[in-house]
């Protein structure tokens, strides 16, 4: 099933690695925790565990930097066995205090989309996290102003985008989501019937990888690079004069 | 000058302190991190230490439990002179963890006001801190169908309200502000027009303890009991019929 553009009236962006680089900084720090982590365990083993323990302190930390760090923290302690120096667990606190400060490195194409889009539609972002963090490098990234709204939610399941939709007052036919993340920008939209574009980032979190079977529904688009979007937008704006 | 209730269209609660406690929460924790570094500093070194901590690490951290327990573990590792046990770091992970798992309290009078005002106003949420948690605060206090709008909001400045009540449609005027921090919750409100009333919490943290120039201005209501608040506004109700 084809998108049908003429419809949208609201274009939702994702912000981590959609709009900026984001998953790098984590994969450097888990390069980092691996290196200060070698004398007790593998690298594989160091980043399936710190992997499994991220998942299982979800429900109480939520997504984001510091429950990273927490995250960090418990495994340092229980694959050395206890016997973790202080001066590492400092060391392990500067990577988050690290990665709270980095830049913001916009993707590629992200202005000039922003610029031609925000003429003809509203557009917003929705991102899940740690709403300090995420405030801090929109701030930074100086595209606040092309959006209407900035939505940060605790996470993206279907019931936060139909409340976002609800809160917009659209149908979900006149919203479209464009996102890296499977998981979390595209199959819970389509599953609610609205849209989405996938436009995937070189690297993806475990977390957001889904199987091949929740893959197969082809009711979205997926692009290579977000400049993409402006063909398949601008044209539509041609057809509705 | 008078609070004219009359004017009064849509009622934001603060919800630490306010609608459940909160501080008490945090005050038993500093205590438990008090002791567990009892070998090393007084307990009056250790509180104003982390307090200090706190307060440097907010625009990093933010609000919440998070970024409480990164600041109790780096004191930590501080005060002791790198010579904490690892066990002790897990302990403070763990109060952490127990924070954020601490049943919700509803304050005295908080149903019996959300059902009556609920009645005549549009009522919403307005908290800082971490949207994970006060999500789920929200919905272990089974109030959350009394509020038309949960906003959490990273920091309670005037530019905060600003924006919400423009978000809302609404005049400074036809805003009610009720919570329990006058920095927070009532001075940001009466310096953009808008109104409040203060409900103290028998515990406050020192940040948001304001000075006593700060606190002449009375264009605000003070009340000791949420329940207060239901003549005040219910009488207007009555004079409005």
């Amino acid at each position: 099933m084809e998108i049908d553009y003429s419809n949208i009236k609201v274009i939702g962006f994702d912000a981590d690695d959609t709009l900026w680089v984001n998953e790098t900084y984590f994969r450097d720090a888990e390069l980092e925790f691996s290196k200060l982590m070698a004398p007790y365990e593998t690298a594989n083993t160091i980043d399936q565990e710190l992997f499994k323990r991220q998942i299982e302190n979800l429900p109480l930390y939520g997504y984001g930097i510091k429950g990273f760090i927490l995250s960090m923290v418990e495994i340092a302690l229980e694959l050395s066995n206890n016997s973790i120096s202080n001066k590492t667990i400092d060391a392990i606190l500067n990577i988050g205090k690290d990665m709270l400060s980095k830049p913001v490195d916009l993707l590629e194409g992200v202005e000039e989309v922003l610029i031609t889009l925000s003429q003809d539609y509203r557009l917003i972002v929705v991102t899940k996290g740690d709403l300090l963090d995420q405030e801090r490098k929109l701030e930074k990234s100086k595209i606040t102003h092309y959006f209407h709204h900035i939505e940060v939610v605790s996470d993206k399941q279907e019931a936060n985008y139909s409340k976002l939709l609800n809160h917009l007052d659209i149908k979900p036919s006149e919203f479209l989501m464009i996102g890296n993340s499977l998981k979390s920008d595209i199959l819970p939209l389509i599953n609610i019937k609205a849209n989405a574009i996938h436009v995937p980032f070189h690297t993806t979190w475990m977390h957001e990888h889904v199987v091949a079977t929740e893959k197969d529904n082809k009711k979205y688009k997926t692009i290579t690079s977000l400049l993409e979007v402006l063909p398949l937008l601008n044209k539509n704006q041609k057809t509705r004069v």
